[in-house]
């Protein structure tokens, strides 16, 4: 039987085909081209695809992550929906939400341009970026040249004389050969013989005292010299465009990692990687399907051509760093675990399909281990935990969660196998936090209904990270759950299905189910029971924690008090606690404007010392124990 | 009115189409894609286009360039066709001859064997080409690696374990760092494990002491390390593989530059180059068209990938360099005839769209003004006049002509506009040292008759340099043309146009007209005055020159007798002049196996001096005493 199908994307244009009996909606929409998000792949897993049947009959298999109010008004899973008939369907415009909608925001929306400030003055105190031009430790200058015009008496070429007139300027640095890029070279006759032979030159010093003229403006042009500073994250990639000589942020902008489709963690991307044509699928997912047009975005919003971006810095883990420069990841996941590198050396942008300036330089934030990877080394960086007297525990809420603890003497690392709850993976109605996403939650102990703080102050359409913990926590202060998990009360917002399992409704077409909370509660414990192991392998306790850095895009900050109830984090005094954002763009940006932050990321990522937790004997039942609200023992969190 | 042209490709194959009555025959053709040379663009001033009506009515308003008995026979000139009824039209082997046909050739084939055997040597000599691993100065090496496999106690990643065992064995050298190309990084987790994590490096040495690994290898194997030398002439491409380590020759091609499209000389190209688009349109002619393929016909041939290519070297004349590179070459023809560069830079192959190693270095024979390009250095280089005692005259007879004079004490060099007539531009019946070029030729005084010797031992379709020079000699000779170069006999193979401009008869289809005499004439007036106006400015007598090197690829060599009797060579023992082939790409050759040699190209570039023959008071005069055969003072020549 062939249906006829007609899609009516919310808030956007109406697409009509046909489809055959055993093609779902999820199918139909893939060949419509219309963005419904799966991360599942189409399992009915994720409960993520939700769509409204507004016409015709439609036949559904799954129901769980459905409420029946929601059902009796038409929502189905797409993934599990076959058409009987004609029919129309509303696609909501969240649907597309969690996977690759790049968002490009100005500087005075970024959220954490409080960060950057804080982040570029510390640059300055430490020398890293100087205050007034030539005096940056950037690596890259603009110099303004007037070569005077050839004459018969002295035809030197364009290039010999600009040359020779940059060695004489630099005199009094040891200059050894200045050379020019070949898109400089381009340009170079032009230029010249428009601006009486006078120009600015955009000039990067290289090892051993070598310059290279990057770029050629006319005389009197004082060209935005950008870098790019780019975070790639399992579920999120963040980008800043930068003015390297001045540090200032000029777009910001983030979007889903293109590889979702592939598994919502690294152990199936590897695994997807390893199949015929893998590799490149993957490197094609982040770098064309997601970090190229999140670089376009930033640069149409800053209004600066792709070309002048000179430099660009990636921190990311250990295997996104392999599949975005195309480079087999598959030791990563098996034993000794053994990544193909560490440093990705010297690299230009156009050796990874960056499109920007010809020359420009990529570095890649160098990883400590397989699971300890370059966001890390660049997150160490910009918590500034290396230079503190003060024991200091980093944690970062990623896909997955990594922990350092230690000050400037030494510095360990470990990593634990949270999973993508915190960005919203392995959740039914987690997003990013990005508009849409409640990011704070308090629940009515006795009416259970909820007060929720939305990004944007627009619909809710799912929970970020933030959330998430704020729900959870909430739903357990009142009550509404057990130490378990389970629901424990009963009301309007609180449904089963056939198998008895428990939904709370947090909006319309937005619930939680105790699957969710379950998936929620094995990545807390695996943070909480990591951060006990980590400390007790280095005999200290947890009261030896002086400061908590907690990093990640998990949204607005962290609820201290209410991570610390349902035993996600330990009791520290609340002023122990910092939420200091994305850390791992912040590296990146750090390293964007000032090789001498980048030779220093440099260091520390072969400082760091990795801990192997699962080499911990009791390692396995402190996580058992900790996959309890708040733990086996509570008394470790009153 | 529509008629039906059915085209036959002598020895391929057949097609049809329609064309209207204002096309002519050569835009059928280019409709049909069927290559007809026609390097005037079709204005009928090259004779080049000839093509055979078989069937149906044609109206033809040139005959200039068609003997009678050919014209009787159907032959035509197909830019001045215009079809007058449904025709069937005989396209000849040769027709696309002069262009862009792409000829590979392996190594016992090579005409010029001898001379890079003769190179090898000298290099050897010199010190730049090592006969035994190691020991060469082509700055890239293979290096055998076993790194031993990593455990739980060493879990280093593969990269830092490959550096780190590189670092140790290069111990004895003062070594830097060592990085990998990306390309290498992509390859080396999979060699490593299946290779028992030993593994064959492919290693430049860079400036500072710094390595880098650019290909890997699994262990046990002996990869070609190639090298890509290219000549790029204005009317020529000539390139080789050859194996950097060893020196050897792997393949040999040549073919046509695709920019003959837009004229037959340095200035129409340049003129083109400035019209909107023009530069991207002659850099994809040389590139696209010409270099690319012919590189991969040369690896083809040797069964070496391209990515195996680490190192190319290029000789050409300043506008081609420009070009090639995609630079503005427009100031090149308006004073004070300032290039936009001399030496190219540090530039890798994909920056110039030469897709061989990512990593693979692009050296360009530095130039020496805008009318001595890097085709002099690399071929004074080649010719070895820079370390000889002796006066040496070295002579490259291209498109245009260059001289250099002088001994290992000073090299003087200039340029005259010869044109094209030495690589059988400008010349009805020219085409280019390729099989069915006449390179010889003999003729009886009595008869008329002349004895031809062919490239390939075919039917002759066309005459390159040497053969012109031979036939124009032999012309004169047997008193068939005056000094003049006007036809003074009569004879079957005479004939003469409604203007009384005569042409003589070499072969069917293959005639020589005053016209091409005219041009002829011209050309070697031009070197001859220059090498006269030369030595007057330098003071020398034409008798100081101890030797003279003829460079070019004008086919077989030179008739140095002949050349002397119509006044193109001065006179002096013939045992003094030697033809040494192709210098320009004799000259990249030594670049791509040798670093010492490609400094020691610079050093020659940056040593001679130009002289501007048009700044002596007597070019002019002497430039138009020589355009008579021999000379207006013919007792120079007896």
């Amino acid at each position: 039987m062939i249906s006829n199908v007609l899609f009516r994307v919310e808030g956007g244009a109406e697409t009509e085909l046909e489809i055959s009996a055993n093609e779902s909606l999820l199918d139909a929409a893939k060949k419509a081209g219309i963005a419904i998000d799966a991360p599942c792949s189409g399992n009915g897993a994720c409960g993520k695809c939700r769509v409204k049947v507004i016409e015709g009959k439609v036949e559904s298999e799954n129901q769980r992550f459905i409420s029946p109010d929601d059902y009796a008004d038409g929502w189905r899973l797409a993934c599990a929906s076959r058409a009987e008939s004609d029919v129309a369907v509303l696609v909501p415009a969240a649907a597309g939400a969690y996977k690759n909608r790049i968002k490009v925001t100005e500087l005075q929306t970024v959220r954490d341009k409080a960060a950057f400030e804080r982040l570029r003055g510390e640059l300055r105190d430490m020398g890293y970026l100087g205050s007034a031009l030539g005096t940056q430790d950037s690596g890259i200058e603009l110099l303004s040249i007037d070569i005077g015009q050839p004459s018969p008496d002295d035809p030197l070429a364009d290039r010999e004389r600009l040359v020779r007139y940059i060695a004489e300027k630099l005199r009094s640095r040891s200059v050894g050969t200045v050379d020019l890029s070949l898109y400089a070279l381009r340009k170079l006759p032009r230029i010249l013989r428009e601006s009486r032979f006078a120009c600015t030159c955009v000039l990067r010093e290289e090892t051993g005292g070598e310059y290279r003229v990057l770029d050629l403006f006319p005389a009197g042009e004082a060209p935005v010299m950008a870098g790019l500073a780019i975070d790639i994250g399992t579920t999120t990639v963040a980008a800043v465009l930068v003015d390297i000589q001045t540090g200032e942020v000029l777009a910001a902008g983030s979007g889903g990692n293109g590889q979702i489709r592939y598994g919502a963690d690294v152990i199936n991307r590897i695994i997807e990687s390893t199949r015929p044509g893998g590799l490149e699928r993957l490197r094609k997912a982040i770098s064309e399907d997601s970090v190229i047009p999140l670089v376009r975005g930033l640069c149409d919003s800053a209004g600066v051509p792709l070309e002048q971006i000179y430099r660009a810095a990636i921190a990311a883990n250990t295997t996104m760093t392999h599949l975005f420069l195309g480079v087999y990841a598959d030791n990563i996941r098996l034993e000794p675990y053994v990544p193909a590198f560490f440093q990705a050396g010297r690299l230009r942008c156009v050796d990874a399909g960056l499109a920007v300036h010809p020359d420009a330089e990529l570095i890649m934030a160098p990883a400590v281990g397989s699971y300890v990877g370059g966001d890390i080394s660049a997150g160490v960086f910009s918590s500034m935990i290396f230079k503190k007297k003060t024991y200091s525990l980093f944690i970062d809420l990623g896909t997955n969660g990594e922990l350092v603890f230690g000050n400037d003497e030494f510095l360990i690392s470990c990593a634990c196998s949270a999973g993508p709850a915190f960005e919203g993976g392995d959740i039914s109605c987690g997003m990013r936090a990005t508009d849409g996403a409640v990011e704070a939650c308090r629940i009515d102990e006795a009416t259970m209904e909820p007060t929720l703080t939305v990004i944007g102050n627009g619909k809710p359409v799912g929970l970020c990270g933030s959330g998430l913990i704020d729900i959870i926590g909430e739903l357990f202060r009142c009550g509404i759950i057990n130490a378990r998990g389970k629901f424990v009360r009963e009301g309007k917002r609180i449904h089963r299905d056939e198998y008895g399992m428990g939904t709370y409704t947090i909006a319309q077409n937005l619930l939680i189910t105790e699957g969710d909370i379950d998936n929620f509660i094995r990545a807390k414990g695996a943070i909480f029971s990591a951060i006990r192991t980590m400390l007790a392998m280095l005999d200290f306790s947890m009261e030896a924690i002086e400061e908590v850095y907690i990093s990640g895009g998990i949204g607005s900050g962290i609820n201290v008090e209410g991570a610390i109830r349902i035993g996600m984090l330990p009791k520290l005094p609340s002023e122990r606690y910092h939420y200091i954002g994305n850390t791992s763009l912040y590296g990146a940006y750090a390293m964007a404007v000032s090789c001498g932050a980048a030779g220093r990321i440099a260091e520390i990522a072969q400082g760091l010392t990795y801990l192997e937790l699962s080499a911990h004997a009791s390692y396995m039942d402190e996580f058992i124990a900790a996959c309890f609200l708040p733990h086996t023992n509570g008394a470790l969190f009153t």
